[in-house]
């Protein structure tokens, strides 16, 4: 462990799967990247056993972080956060907070993770509320962020404008992008355009110094019309799950068309390696991987049903958020923020003075 | 026109392009329905010259209402109403409201087509606000039915009570169904399980005497899991285009796969005629035609862009609205939803007054 340059702590037993996914991700992402190394969080015995099953030999990439309880996936939030206090998730978390690892990756309770990294990293200053983002793939071959994803069903305007600004720092970080485009989810050309809370944000953008492009509506997501999306957790866990409902719908009935008949089946074969490639580029499991934002370290959490090919991109987010400077960037923007605010306040004062003349 | 039992309204200057799609599909569907004749509001003279094109010697399937203005895309809903008294939409509603049509279409802007029709007809007794349903194609080969789509940005409780209401009598005329299960748009496994609104509304609908399934989720729109689901119009209308967009990116990327080379475009045309029954399942244009929900007359929306293919299944839907019965299906579904709430109140009356006692 002591050559890595970069740790990251696992719930090893979160998951429909648990270790037989977790384990073989990181032993396999390890040996793809040796500049990272893995504390695994969870049943020691259930860990090894799973690294003998690898045939993994070596043990200078990783270091067993025992762990007596597991979080389950039905656990209420009160349970996992005040009774299991030594759960694998909590376990993993605390190597964050104690700064044996830079960031932490969960497939267990969204609930309970969240909550759990809550109350033991806390929030960034100027952050009122924790939110979660996932990438989205898009026409233009790129992936769109969006958040919230639902860890906000009721917002303020404010919060809107933080999940832009934390929105900002993600994508910069994940997809390298420059000063990205955040655009505020909103209704068209249907009768009443928006609702309060979007008309308030759309102005608290437009003053906040970020790349605000303006309203985009639900098919821009797919489009990539703008780097980022923002909207409540409401709205963004309804539209996430109509997204990948609406892909899962396609590809079944596509499946079943060619399973019609002999002729059908062998056009199947044919056209294969094109599908092949095209459910290749919009495959979820490459976009595994929701960031928890907000938080005073790098929280990733991975579907619960991911297998080990899904559960490494997580991992890589993981990585790459901790490799780009995820929460310099996010610190960063707050502050640049704050200046923005502060620049256009003052310039608003020197006007009114300006106007009230020398006399007052 | 005295020979036919339904009567259509039209506003042909409608829509993208206007009479040529418009009449053209009104014409072809004369043909396909003798039952049903047309009153085609709008400029005359192009919608005499349009007949002409179209080599129509019949005139016994329509008659023409004379209009001397047209509502534009982006006219405002208050020029839309009180400035142009004299459009090709209020006559094509006031035919309804004259008895002259029993259902009226308009491919024109929806939110003067709203107003328009709100103000001529006026709403259902029992009915606060109109909503915007449409049927979205689904995994079982049939079609989900959603609302609210954009007309209702802030929603009550009592207000997706009433999109239940009148969800359920469209399911049951357009597609058939007998007593179709309701379900409520919401929030899975993450942190909060929708906001207080919703909350409420799963309790009036549990005590609604609808076929009330309870909580569905994003994926649950394409997986069929319901006949109708309901939402307020913010979520609604961003689910909607959001679930377009992500087909449109899928069919977009799969025809660059197929050519990308010589030997991807061969394998396309094998595959072809199977992709093409796929698209053509899913064909948004067999979808096409919303209902304006909760007025005292049948109004139908179709998309701007629409050809005269899809305009023919807006008017499809109007024809059998009619001949299903879709008003006097929800005047006694609202009927019966008073009975129940009264019968619950006088239930919970007797038991608390059995408890009482007979000494008070």
């Amino acid at each position: 462990m002591s050559t890595t340059k970069i740790r990251i702590a696992i719930d090893c037993m979160g998951g429909d799967i648990g270790v037989p996914v977790t384990v073989s991700a990181a032993w396999d992402f390890a040996q793809r990247y040796p500049d990272t190394g893995f504390l695994l969080a969870g049943d020691e015995a259930a860990i090894r056993g799973q690294l003998k099953t690898l045939g993994c030999g070596r043990d200078d990439w990783y270091q067993v972080l025992p762990a007596s309880e597991v979080v389950l996936m039905d656990d209420p939030v009160e349970v996992a956060l005040r009774r299991k206090k030594d759960s694998s998730m909590r376990v993993a978390v605390q190597a964050v907070k104690d700064g044996l690892a830079d960031a932490c990756v969960s497939s267990g309770n969204t609930g309970a993770w969240m909550a759990i990294s809550r109350y033991v990293l806390k929030m960034l200053d100027g952050i009122d509320r924790p939110a979660i983002a996932t990438s989205i793939p898009n026409q233009k071959g790129g992936a769109t962020t969006m958040l919230d994803l639902g860890a906000n069903v009721d917002c303020t305007a404010e919060h809107l404008l933080q999940f832009a600004i934390m929105g900002t720092a993600l994508a910069t970080a994940l997809n390298g992008r420059d000063k990205p485009t955040v655009g505020l989810l909103n209704i068209g050309e249907e009768v009443i355009k928006g609702n309060e809370v979007v008309k308030q944000a759309a102005e608290l953008l437009r003053a906040s110094g970020l790349n605000f492009y303006g309203n985009v509506e639900g098919d821009d997501i797919c489009k990539g019309t703008v780097d980022v999306i923002v909207c409540d957790g409401f709205v963004g866990n309804v539209v996430l799950k109509s997204i990948e409902g609406v892909a899962k719908m396609i590809s079944t009935m596509m499946r079943a068309e060619f399973k019609r008949n002999a002729f059908t089946m062998l056009s199947g074969l044919v056209a294969m390696p094109v599908l092949n490639r095209l459910r290749g580029k919009v495959d979820n499991r490459r976009y595994n991987g929701a960031a928890l934002l907000g938080l005073r370290g790098i929280v990733i959490k991975s579907h619960g049903s991911a297998d080990p090919y899904a559960y490494g991109h997580a991992l890589l987010r993981a990585r790459e958020a901790v490799h780009n400077g995820l929460l310099e960037g996010t610190t960063s923007a707050i502050h640049n923020l704050r200046q923005s605010l502060q620049a256009a306040a003052e310039q608003s004062a020197k006007i009114s003075n300006d106007i009230s003349g020398p006399g007052h």
